[in-house]
C-alpha cells in the first residue's frame, strides 16, 4: 500500500485488539509498512496463547500476512509486550479503558482507535491534516511521570469525512454551522456485527451513540489548543443523522454547511479545496495520501464501491459542492470507515508521531 | 389489499403505460378493487396488439392477474378505449404530456403518476390527506369544454411521505423550512432501471431531476387554493438531497424541520401527530389506510424492508421525531415509494374524484 | 393468510422459542388462524417474565400481533402451559431435546421444527403431501403411555423443496439418484445469524451441518412405512452442495435426477407434475396450498423474491424442467425456508393431525 | 498490478470496443503493463471523434487512466489504428464477427474475449496453463496469407475456472464427467447488464446462452491438437446449470466430478493439486498468478468477495475438496469473471504469444 519506502530500523509494535475487525485492518495495513514492524499481537484471553492465524476469524480479502499468522497471540498486558516500542490498540471500548491506560503508564505510547480518551482533557483527539499541532496536549499528560508513555486517539469514523471535508472551507471562510446526514457502511459495526437479517436490501434509521460523537468530536478537532495543553472546543452547531446502509465499506455523507463569512461564491468554494495544502506536505510519512480531500465534478461521484479505496483508502473524496437554499452549501463527502477512519487513520497518527519525533525506539 | 368492500356497478377504467413498472403496479392494486374495474389496459405501439401478458416483462411478486393477462394491448389513444369512465397513467414523462392531454379533450378524466402537469396552473397535484380541496381546481381546466375530461396528478414519490409527515405539525405549529435527505429505493427508477453494477454494496449520491421536485412540489401541494383556481404556493424553505441505495421499495427520509411556532416541546410534536385526523375519515375509500402517518417510538423504527408494506403500502411512517439542535425537530419518514408514492397514490386519488363525484360513470 | 375459515372452538396452542426467529413467524402464522389460538408464549428463562413484545426482538414485517404482544414469556416447562391441547417448537436444537420429551411425557403433543428426533425410529419426519401415512408412526412412541403425548418434526428447510419437487417424478417413475446444489437464504440461519460483513455482495460456500440432513431426511421422508412403525428409508443416492447467497427468504435449489425408469421424454416428465394430485386434497386445511408444487415454463422463473411468497409461502415452485445429459432431467426449485420449510409446515403438521384426529381438545 | 517488470521496448496495443466493460478492464490492465502500451482506443460510430474519458460511462474502481483519458476513440477499422501490433477486443458479439475478421485480413493479430470465433476450426480457444500447444492453430488460419493477421480467443468466463480447477485432476487420473452449478456474478452481464430490480435479494435461475457454452467449450480446450490444426474435442460429459446471484464480481462453481481412474482417495486428490506444475511456470509472463490455481483448506473458503482479487485477479481458487456420493469428488470453485474470466486471461494470452513470438512489432 505504500509508496514511499525509505531503509530505516523499522519500529517494534504491539497490536492490541488483534483478532478484532480493527485489529485485523492494523495487521493488514502494518504487513508491508516501511517504518513499523509488527513485533506482538494481543487479545483477550479467549485468544491468547494460540495461533494468530487460528485464533483470529479472519475476514479480510487478502490471506494473514505470513510474518503475523505463525505469531502467539498475548496477553493484553505490558509486560506481556516487552519489545514494543509502541502499541496500536484496535480493542472494544468496554475494556480498552483500563489497558490502555496500563501501557500508558508502562511507558509505552498508545496510538488508539477506541473511543475511550478521546474527551479526556489532555489526551489528543487528532486527524493529522486538521489539527496536527494537538500533539502538544501529550506533553500534560499524566499517565507515565516519565514522559515516554502517552495516549493519542484517532476520532470516529465520520468524524474524519467530516472534518477533512470542511476543513478547506474552515480555513478560508469559517464555519457556522454543519448539518450532516450519514450513510455508514456495516463494516463499521465491527464483526460479526449487523446482522444480515437487519440490513440486506435494508437502511436501518438508528446506530446507538453515533449520533453524539459526531456531534461532538468535530468541536475538539476543530478547536483551538491553549497553553495549559487543553482545547478550547469549536463552537460551530452540528446536527447528525446517523443512517446504516448494506455497504461494506465507506461512509457516505450528505452535508449542508454555513459559513462564517457571507456571500461566498460557488467559485471561491471550489478554489478554496483547489488553494488548500495539507499540513503534511514535506512530511513524507508513508501513509499520507498525496491529496487528502478530492473535490469530483461528476455529480454522480463520489461513491462507496468506487471511491472509498481511493490512495489505498486514506483519501476523503467530495462531489456535488453547490449553493444550497437554507444554507450556504450542500455536498457529499466519502471516507473510507475502516482504513481512514479507523486503523489507518490510527497509523498515520502514529507516523506524524514519529515525524515529530514523539514515537522512539526504545533502544 | 382491499378491507373496504361494497356492493356497486365498478367504474371501467383504463390504464395508460400499462407494461411499464407503475402500469404493473395499477395493475396489481385494481387486481380486485371494489370500485375500479380494468376495461383496458395500452401501452406503446411496440407493445399494441399483443395480449398484455406477452408484452409485458412481468416483474411484480404475484402473477398477472388472469383478467388482464389475456387482454390485447391498445393504443394510447382515446378513440381505443371508448368504453373507459377514466383512466390512470403510469406513462414516461416524455410521452405522457400529449396523449394526456388529448385524453382530457376527449372528455375522459386523467389520473396520472406522471410528472408533466404537476406543475400547471388549474392542474391538482393532490395528496388526499393533504389537500383535498384542491380538487376544486378541476373545474379551472380548459382541456374540454364540457367539463367532463380533465387531469389530475399525484406528487413525486419522495414528496408524499414529505409532505404527509409534515402536515400534522404544519396544521398545529406552522413549518418554516424543511431539509431532507432522501435514501430511494431502486424501484424508484422503473425498469430496468438502475443498473445492479451501480448500486449493489453501494449509495449512488445523485438522481437526476429529483432534487429540484422534492424541492418546489411540497410547496404546491401545501400551498393555498385562490379563487381563480390557482395555488399560492406555501413559502416554506425547503432544501432536498437526493441518494439512491439498494433497497428495492421505500424511500426513507432523514428529515430536520423549523416551525413557525417557537419553543415547541418533543412531548406537543408527538402531541401534533396523536391529535391529527385525516380529512379521509369517513369517507370510506377503499385504498385509504386507517393511519395515514404511524410514528413509531422505538428507534430502530421505520425500516423500509419492515414497514413500507405496512397497510398494503399507503400508510406512511416515522420515528426517532427528537429536538434537533439548529433545527426544531428531527426525524425518519417512510413511504412506500411504487404504492403510495406512485400508483396506489393515483388510486387513491381516483377514489376521493369518485366519492366527491367528479368521476361518475358514463354510462 | 388463510383462504378457508369454519365456525369451531379453536384449539389451545402454546409456541415454545416464541421469541426465537422461528417462534416470530409461528405467531406471524397463528395471528389469525382459524383452527388455533395461541394460549401461550414460552422462552428460555432469559425472557421468560416479560412481556412478549419487549421480550422479542421481534423481526417480521408485521406488527406483533396484539393478542401476543401483552402476554407474559413463560418458562419452557409443561407445568407451565397447563392450559394447552398441544405445542409448537421452534426452538433451538441444544434445548428442545430434552425440553420436547418432557412435553410429550405430559401428554402434551409436540409439533415440532427442531432437528432432535427426526432420526428417532419411531418420530414421524412428516411433509404432509409427501408421506402422510407416517403418521402412524406416532402410536408406537413411548414418551407417554396414555398415547396423548409424541413428537411429530418436519424436515430441515432445503428438504421440503426437495421432496415436493421430486415426488410426482417419484410416483411417476420411480427416482435412482438427485444431485442437488441449494443456494439457501440468510433467514435459514435465524437471528442475529449470518454476519453481514459476510454475505453482502458474497457467497458462501459451506453451511455447518446443512449437507448431511439434505442428503439423509429425504430418504426417511421417501422411506416405507414398515408394520413395527419404523421406516424403512428410501435408497435413493443423493449428494448435497450448501451455498449461503444474499437474499432474505426461499431457498433455491439447482438439482439434476436420474429417474429408475428409463426414456422418460421431457413431455411425460411435465405431464406427471400435471397429473400429481396432493394428497390433501379434500381435507380442506386451512395452511394447505391449492397447488403444492407448480412447474413455470418461463426460463427466468422461479425467484427467490418473486416467487417464495406464493400461496402464502406454502407452495414449492420449479423451472426449467429440461433433459439433462448425464442424468434424466434438470431442474429449478424453490421453497419458502422459513414458512414452508418451518414454521408453516410445522403448522399444516398440526392441522393434518387435527384432520386425523390425532391432536384433540383436552376438554 | 505487475511484479514482473523488464526494460523493454513496448508493444503498441489498440483496445476495440474500449468503452464497454470489457474495455474498461483491458485499459485498466493495461495501464502501467511492461510489456504493451495502449496506443488507441476504438469503439462504435457513437463514440468514435469523442475524447474517451467522455465517450466511456467509467465504472471501473479507479479514475481514467490519465494517458487514455484524452485519446481520442477511433473507429474500429483497421486503417482507423494504423501503428498497432496486435489488437484487444471486448467488442460484443453482434458486432465482432465482421471486425475481427478485417484487423485480422489486414495483418493485425487480434487477442479477443468475444465469443465469435471460438469455435473456429483452426482458432485457439485459449487458456495458456491449460492447452498452450492450440498456439500451433495459428499456422492454419487462412484470414491473412501473409501470416501476420490472426485471432486467438479466450473462453467464456465460467469455463476458465472450470477448467483450471479440472486441469491437475486431469492430468493425474483423467476425467469421466463433470456437473456444474454456477452462481455467476452481475458483472458477466456487462453494463448496464442485469437490472438491480431483477437482482437485489434475488437469485436469477436463468443466463442466456451460458450453459451451451460451458457444455461445449471445455471440451475443445481439454482436446487434442491434430496434425492438420484442428482440436480433437475431449469426449468428458459435462452438465452445467447457470444461476446469476447478487454478487459483483466472482464466478463460484459448484462442481461434481467423476474420475477416469477408480478408487482415488481424498489424499491422492489433493496431491495433484500440491504436484501440479503451470506449463508457464519459467516464461515469466507479467500477468502469469504464481499459482494458478489454489485449494484451501478453510471450508468457509473460496468466496467471491475475499477471493476473487487474489494475484490480481488471475488465480482460480478451490475449496472443500472432498469425496462425494454418487460420483468421485465435489468441491467450489472461483474465478475472477471479468479478469481472469475476460479482460486478463485475453492479456495473459497476448503475453504468451509474445513471449512465443507469435506477436511481434510490426517495426
Amino acid at each position: 500500500m505504500l509508496r514511499k519506502t525509505k531503509a530505516m530500523n523499522r519500529l517494534k509494535v504491539g497490536v492490541l485488539g488483534a483478532t478484532g475487525a480493527v485489529g485485523q485492518k492494523f495487521i493488514r495495513l502494518l504487513a508491508d509498512h516501511p517504518w513499523f514492524e509488527i513485533a506482538a499481537v494481543a487479545a483477550s484471553s479467549r485468544s491468547a496463547g494460540k495461533p494468530y492465524a487460528e485464533a483470529a476469524h479472519w475476514i479480510e480479502p487478502i490471506p494473514v500476512p505470513e510474518a503475523v499468522a505463525g505469531m502467539t497471540v498475548r496477553a493484553c498486558e505490558p509486560e506481556a509486550l516487552p519489545e514494543v516500542d509502541f502499541v496500536f490498540s484496535g480493542m472494544d471500548a468496554a475494556v480498552a479503558g483500563d489497558i490502555e491506560r496500563r501501557f500508558a503508564e508502562a511507558g509505552i505510547p498508545v496510538v488508539t482507535n477506541a473511543r475511550n480518551y478521546r474527551r479526556e482533557a489532555h489526551v489528543p483527539l487528532l486527524v493529522p491534516e486538521v489539527n496536527p499541532d494537538h500533539i502538544a496536549q501529550i506533553a500534560h499528560q499524566t499517565f507515565d511521570p516519565s514522559g515516554r508513555g502517552f495516549i493519542v486517539t484517532n476520532p470516529n469514523c465520520v468524524c474524519v469525512p467530516l472534518v477533512l471535508s470542511l476543513k478547506p472551507l474552515a480555513d478560508a471562510f469559517g464555519i457556522d454551522s454543519v448539518v450532516v446526514t450519514s450513510m455508514q457502511a456495516v463494516s463499521g459495526a465491527g464483526y460479526p456485527g449487523v446482522p444480515s437479517l437487519d440490513i440486506l436490501g435494508n437502511v436501518v434509521p438508528y446506530i446507538g451513540g453515533e449520533e453524539e460523537k459526531i456531534m461532538w468530536e468535530p468541536l475538539k478537532l476543530m478547536g483551538e489548543l491553549q497553553a495549559d495543553g487543553t482545547v478550547q472546543n469549536s463552537t460551530i452547531g452540528i446536527h447528525a443523522s446517523a443512517y446504516r446502509v448494506p455497504v461494506v465499506e465507506g461512509h457516505l455523507l450528505s452535508v449542508l454547511v454555513k459559513l462564517a463569512t457571507p456571500g461566498v461564491s460557488e467559485q471561491d468554494a471550489q478554489q478554496a479545496y483547489a488553494d488548500w495544502q495539507s499540513p503534511l506536505a514535506g512530511l513524507d510519512l508513508p501513509s499520507a495520501p498525496e491529496q487528502p480531500v478530492l473535490l469530483y465534478d461528476e455529480p454522480r461521484f463520489p461513491q462507496p464501491k468506487l471511491h472509498a479505496p481511493n490512495e489505498n483508502g486514506m483519501q476523503v473524496t467530495m462531489g456535488r459542492l453547490r449553493k444550497a437554499g437554507l444554507f450556504d452549501f450542500a455536498y457529499t463527502a466519502l471516507g473510507h470507515n475502516t482504513i481512514r477512519g479507523a486503523a489507518g487513520g490510527a497509523v498515520l497518527n502514529a507516523e506524524m508521531l514519529v515525524a515529530k519525533k514523539r514515537i522512539r525506539s526504545r533502544n
